[in-house]
């Protein structure tokens, strides 16, 4: 797959035409969310480090040119106009990890409009997407309250390439580990594994089967204990961790059931044998709600594994998302379809104490006290700074997180913090407004 | 990303320890989905075609070695036994198309056990996302009842690769065309598209805009009127289009507000320009719940496109589905976890006329006037048969539906058929459960 032909059709007909009509002026584009989700009182920004590894790479080549007329139906000639076009623009955008709101731009590109607008289908979707995960499993490590959680989603993930950038965006929320392999290498995120249940049966008996996966893992191992009836798994896997002097670092995994209760039971078992060192791990449909209920009647769970509803963001898998026209050839623009109204102008997100935002232009002053969100990021094409790393953007996210108000870090019910709009910034959309009204939309007078 | 390494750690520590213990006798895993998502009446099978290409170029490399050692913090060595393995086993499975129920294998693997058990995460990857996706897409064709509609998913899929899926997804089920470039050219489908506000607000005036776009593409164009006033946005259009002589073929999209309303009010407004031919194309927001609205109160729209919700199968985005252990070394065997219980073998699934599905075993012979659903489609890990056709799956799709009952047809708390068990089917669940319960979860017994 060309990731410049992964677009919509429409991007590549606006480019040729913004072309044809020698409109290569610079256009900027904000890239943001308008309202979050029900039930989400944060975002966590993500997919930026994926936005600009494609605006580095990105290239229309000779076959692109000829996708593009075929699908058209039009003679390759016609479309010979984008061919070569590379993106050597700039990127504003808030870095991974930090907590946005409704409003507030992820990214701002600038760069000759045919280039800006190419962009657009691919960057929502590394963006959104990204967006809506980590922001779900960001709430999940609020429930998890300290406990580890681990990442386990990839079967259920929209492919196996979503897969991957889930174990990443886990692991950018504080996640301790992910099962994903390739993940696990390639973020250099802590791989974690049990065993299935198909292990379990394939073995003539449950104790056969944990006493074949010790003797093939010499080390710390961890049992699947609910195949058949989790009391007696339980015992089963007490005796082999007893019988091969296991202990440390071991653990039984739950899978099923009231894992409340069996938990309960299973660390009554364990501590009557001694193994006060074996650890229970908790799995099965679990996301924030599930977990926090488990935490909140203080399950004896040590750490938990959540997946299928992580994995696809289960209760908001996407997000509001726009990536809007600001300006074009220095003149503000803005939409005013119902419902759908944007700010015009390039902007910029001022954070002040309690992540209370003000969004305000590029071009202001911070008012005093704040920080800009919005860090230039890419300049004539080329990254400003080497790639981020994971870690930053972990520290990133545990900062803003510690000075989230508890009324938008709640779980149920939260109410996210509502930036605020600059003096500046509302006094140009009165403008824009006034100068869109009263001519733009009409018989083509000129309003710049 | 290498396929073999984008999988579950335990799947790799497993097939280590199969190997260890020389377990390598044929293992049978059925693919399945325990329950319908709530609003469902129907799954439609899909993502078979991406399982057979990932079997066929399956083969641990060098590197997939070292990056599983690397995870596991073991040294190389230890994995040497996975070095080079392939698949060469049979698959059987439901063709791409055909409707499916709860309970039904959608696919069975038989292979050497650790062959059967490491490709278990990546096959779940890929058939439950696209079973979901194809299940949604094919509720909206039901609420168009024959009016075209078209994928405009790209931007909120789980990233590009998602929405490459998706673009297919969509056709299986009968959409007309897709937005995404690459999926249009990958699958044969037609592209379709009309124009971002973006272009208009770039633009003096809309006006200016339309003839603009109008003078790039010779040829039907579709603008998009609502990027101010839809009113006097479908004025503008109509005057452009009467100007240019243009009409058969062209089109006006609208995308904000209310839909039915302003369609009714363009319609009147194009017919008065003497623009019958110009067709309405409604976007926003739409999934099967607002197309279904819209086309029962008669809104004149022509065509519909559908996004964000479809694209994600956002009221469903994952789908509760199991890859099992059924039977190994000719011995059925079943998981008897609290709510989680499987039923033992490998199986087949009967359809009777109106739907009415009977699983039982794989080598029951088929009731009298029913259909196996499952067909060896891989033996040796070859296919058995050329890639599939997309127009095949399509018809496919459309003969199973035609033949669906109302009550699971219709989009609002639809049934499901509930699929019955052969009696064979149940005699060998009681034989095997009775069996596991006496023994196989103690302390050893050989059972078998």
């Amino acid at each position: 797959m060309s990731e410049v032909t992964s677009t919509d059709l429409y991007e590549v007909t606006m480019a040729l035409s913004y072309l044809r009509e020698d409109m290569r002026a610079p256009a900027t584009f904000s890239l943001f969310v308008r309202d979050l989700p029900p039930g989400r009182g944060f975002l966590v920004a993500a997919g930026l480090e994926g936005v600009l590894d494609h605006l580095s790479r990105y290239r229309v080549s000779g076959s692109d040119v000829e996708e593009f007329a075929e699908v058209l139906r039009r003679p390759v000639a016609d479309l010979e106009p984008l061919r070569g076009l590379s993106f050597d623009g700039e990127v504003r955008a808030v870095p991974e990890g930090r907590l946005v709101f409704a409003g507030e731009p992820l990214l701002e590109v600038t760069a000759p409009l045919p280039q800006a607008q190419l962009v657009e289908t691919y960057l929502l979707s590394l963006v959104v997407h990204q967006t809506a995960i980590a922001s779900k499993a960001a709430r999940c490590v609020l429930a998890g309250a300290g406990r580890p959680l681990v990442d386990f989603s990839l079967r259920r993930t929209h492919g196996p390439e979503a897969g991957l950038r889930a174990a990443r965006l886990c692991a950018l929320v504080g996640f301790a580990g992910t099962s994903n392999v390739a993940g696990a290498h390639l973020w250099g995120v802590p791989a974690a594994g049990t065993m299935a249940h198909s292990y379990v049966e394939a073995f003539p008996s449950e104790e056969a089967a944990f006493r074949a996966f010790a003797r093939t893992h010499p080390g710390p191992v961890t049992f699947l204990v609910d195949t058949y009836d989790t009391d007696r798994g339980v015992a089963t896997a007490a005796r082999v961790f007893a019988d091969l002097g296991l202990g440390p670092g071991c653990g039984i995994r739950l899978d099923s059931g009231d894992l409340g209760a069996q938990a309960r039971r299973a660390r009554t078992a364990l501590d009557a044998a001694g193994l006060q060192d074996v650890r229970i791990i908790a799995s099965g449909g679990l996301d924030e709600y599930g977990v926090d209920r488990l935490v909140r009647d203080g399950a004896p769970i040590d750490a938990y594994a959540v997946g299928s509803k992580v994995g696809t963001a289960a209760d908001a898998p996407y997000l509001d998302a726009a990536y809007k026209l600001v300006e074009y050839d220095a003149r503000p623009v803005m939409k005013l379809s119902a419902a759908k109204v944007t700010a015009p102008g390039p902007k910029q997100v001022f954070r002040g104490p309690g992540l209370r935002d003000v969004i305000g232009l590029a071009n202001e002053a911070p008012p005093e006290g704040t920080e800009p969100l919005l860090r230039t990021v890419m300049r004539g094409g080329l990254r400003t700074d080497p790639p981020d790393t994971l870690a930053a953007a972990r520290a990133r996210f545990e900062t803003d997180l510690a000075a989230l108000p508890e009324e938008s870090r709640r779980l149920t019910d939260p109410v996210p913090p509502l930036p605020s709009a600059s003096t500046r910034l509302t006094a140009l959309t009165t403008v824009v407004r006034h100068r869109v009204e009263s001519g733009a939309s009409g018989a083509g007078r000129q309003t710049t």
